[in-house]
């Protein structure tokens, strides 16, 4: 055996260990803090040629080698690096996070301390409405004038609710049950930790547009404000490849080969086809999947074979 | 090759098909029922013997063949099971039953849908007091007559943030933003799916004494009523082998074979040697490893050498 | 509290019943079998209307709802449906099936138990050679006349393999030892427990036209004979939605705009920007990107703007 | 919100930087070494600290809280550091390596790239019985004499394999396809991820004396010489509360009770009660769970109550 590996240094990220421990705010009273973190680019670089063996280090650099592991999903390297975060967030978006199971969690206890003092409170201008389009979101937002009073009567329920649980606590009832009655807003606190495929993952979800605003949020200042700095290449891949990707079903890349081939009747004969169109009303009738194309081919500045349904 | 397999049929659980569905009451309005399972003891046993070969279904009969994997902590023969459960939870026991990564979970959408109007209620004689040992825990209840008032609060906080809540959805605002300071004792329902190993691992820590009464209540439900009938060796093997069973440090079990041989003086020696009885006082000071060895003993019925310190 | 729920039935699949323990050749010697299962679409719609509360089961029927769901990359349903198979394959294979972390095994001992004896054997007609495209991959079938002299050779190694392998067993060589050098051919069995969601995504990958034969005969089969049979309109929803689905980056999106709108010129002078063509010399120069883009439009059907570089 | 929270700087390890990337010889010719790792003994107090809130960190100095976490298996802070592997070995141990799922994986792909040119090799003195006391294990070692009649086989078949494996290189085979008799003896390479708290159940499972041989070597190299130097309290815990530790189970613990009590009649009773000992006979027959027992005994130093039934 002839193995001369030299002795190692870790990898260590310049940009990010300049705001390792920073704190990010996110909605009034949150944030999102770099406690540790391990690996770079060139750490998945290398992982990846691990599996090619050696003499490819040659052959790919580095950016295009993320760059190919993210086209082809060869998530594996993404994998070896490893991020923890310390985060403060309201208990009711953390029900959220929490659901992401690929992590490792060390969160606040309300049982062993008492509870944080604080939580998330809304201005007059930031009441949201509840979409007519998606039965889970929200749309425009609440005049202002009217958000005064929701904003006040928050202010109140959340002292209120604060001062049962004081009360509850120096009557020397337990932590554990004293907290029952604590709004879904109070703050909480916790690290968590991952590795950056899953955290990718975890942000294309969350930072997606129709995901709720307050974990998207947290998601955003990740992603911007992180990884962009502890990964800039896989950073850009990501955006390149995965989180402004679009995905076309079998039948929606039939009508997009006729409407590339310049054949819209085609195209719209194919739509008839499927059931997403039926020009004999007035209007066509509502159909999920011709709706949900229509967004891809307006999103991507494609003109409609049939005309804008939506408008 | 000649592989004669004859076809198959699905176990079959009689005592666990007479209560598909069936409602088991936890809390004041919570529950459990099973909806789905898969496998049974014999499944267990089955499952091991592909990893014994063939001709192994002689030696060991299936109970001795459990008890054997149970012992031996071979977990993966308990892992062929999967059970699939319908909870009724409040939310604050929620966050700690979802802690449990290794499970598939649907829960009940409050962006979809309004809020279950169901909070969890403690009538004048539940209310626990803070524990004094243990930081994390509560002990003797409340004096009912004080009690009294602590429930009233309850009653008009919960109904108070109800108010604030179904006035926001009047308003029409968002059912995301809405629910924010709904209290924590909120019900919520949820599919939740498990394999038993991991069912088991669930069982061990939350059917603990010192865990919280809540999430104990749900977890002795689904020991005693769902996993002794599903699979009835596996259960008293687990309650013999994992449950009961007791743990002994290395340093513990120099005691014990002191204590085992007749030398009780030896016995506190070392404990004296591993600084955790100091006899110059007229007490003991605290350690913490000397008490809960202590309390192993006591559990035991097993005389401690140089008496009960915490008398 | 209200809750009147009837008692329940198991979920049947008949379709999937009348092959419970059939055995589906896959290989020379090798096989896949269900032994057990929990669940069928149904039970997948009904996960998804718990999070969506009651009342909406009028208005989504289960097919609609569960493709919606697959569009959607709603995955959590998908998990509440739970298979176990028992499969026959060889050593080689079961490396790379293994690597899928998300599934419950029990695979045949072989520090217990006498190896298998029986290895994967190729015929004269099955040799196939290095892809000079892909290097992870295989290409066309070697000439079966020089395929008789490696099918012969294969037996003789093979015979030799397990001829040491039985000396050392006779002289009383520890088994876990004795099978140190047992071929990689060598057949193993095991019984495998995965959720239809994970069920999915290992078929996603190893269905793949570039994934080796060999897994991949053994994903066909599952996919095909099984999954088709148990939950119908699931599979048919993966076909549409995922398997046959085709994603495009950013840029890709960018030139199909313009193709799509007519402006053919446009979309090359794109990829020109892009880097992806070089159109100086007499043919186009190597590039990934712009050669994996290419083999999707051929895919479709869509004629590609610059002409087919691979000629 | 007044959160003042300096920069942070991240935990290095002194004693574990000095070896980073040194190789750790293991077998003929493998090896571990480390490449990347996160976090230390103080990372999991602060994790730990931040469940309990603030003003605890005086309270509990960072030895004593990692050893009461390692007591009451409160794992989660343990989970918060995390270390990367480079290690090479056998394919066979690998099979048993890979089964650990919570972890990240990137190895040497022999579809990509020739497959190493190198087996594990046994010498004339390394052959081990098989055990006749457990059905998957091994003893003594074969006569050195007898020992160099399979060595001497062993170097033929090796060679004989790679010599049809490179046959098959040379006329044009698919490496996938190629590889498929190499020996299960065959060296691979891999990257291997994983947390503390995982990496210590590895571990516990691995170190154990009736691990196999191979395999136990690795894990034996991995916590004398990485987890030792890298979080030296953490270790030192694992072994006087885990992997020291002793666990007695319900009935075992009824017996201890009256061998610590003085009553050694009683104790026999008792184990007659369960069943384990039969007095009728010359000697006692055969009990699984009294032998357990007794080799519990055997290994604390406590004298058995109803003499020796091994000798």
């Amino acid at each position: 055996m002839n193995h001369e590996f030299e002795s190692l240094q870790r990898k260590q990220v310049k940009a990010l260990d300049e705001i390792l421990g920073k704190l990010f705010k996110v909605l009034d009273d949150g944030f999102v803090r770099v406690i540790e973190y391990m690996g770079s680019d060139s750490s998945i670089a290398q992982a990846a040629r691990v599996s090619y063996g050696k003499g490819t280090s040659q052959v790919h650099e580095d950016r295009g080698l993320i760059r190919y592991l993210m086209r082809h999903k060869h998530t594996s390297p993404f994998e070896m690096c490893e991020i923890m975060f310390h985060v403060r967030i309201p208990m009711d978006s953390w029900r959220q996070w929490i659901r992401h199971r690929t992590a490792n969690v060390n969160e606040y206890s309300t049982r062993y301390s008492i509870a944080i003092d604080a939580c998330q409170t809304t201005n007059h201008e930031q009441w949201r409405m509840q979409s007519t389009k998606n039965r889970q979101g929200s749309e425009e937002f609440l005049d202002p004038k009217a958000g005064e009073e929701l904003s006040r009567k928050e202010a109140e329920i959340q002292e209120k609710a604060r001062a049962v649980y004081n009360e509850r606590i120096e009557k020397g009832i337990a932590r554990e049950q004293a907290r029952k009655d604590l709004p879904l807003s109070t703050y909480t606190e916790a690290y968590w930790k991952i590795d950056l495929h899953n955290l990718l993952h975890f942000l294309e979800l969350r930072m997606q547009h129709n995901t709720q605003l307050e974990i998207r949020s947290y998601a955003q200042t990740i992603g911007q404000e992180v990884v962009s700095r502890w990964c800039p290449i896989t950073w850009e891949a990501f955006m390149d490849y995965w989180f402004n990707a679009v995905t076309f079903t079998a039948n929606e890349l039939n009508i997009i080969r006729e409407m590339a081939s310049g054949n819209s009747e085609k195209a719209i004969q194919l739509a008839e086809e499927f059931g997403w169109v039926s020009q004999r009303a007035d209007r066509p009738k509502r159909n999920y999947e011709r709706e949900e194309f229509e967004e891809k081919l307006r999103n991507a500045g494609i003109p409609i074979p049939w005309g804008n349904s939506n408008e």
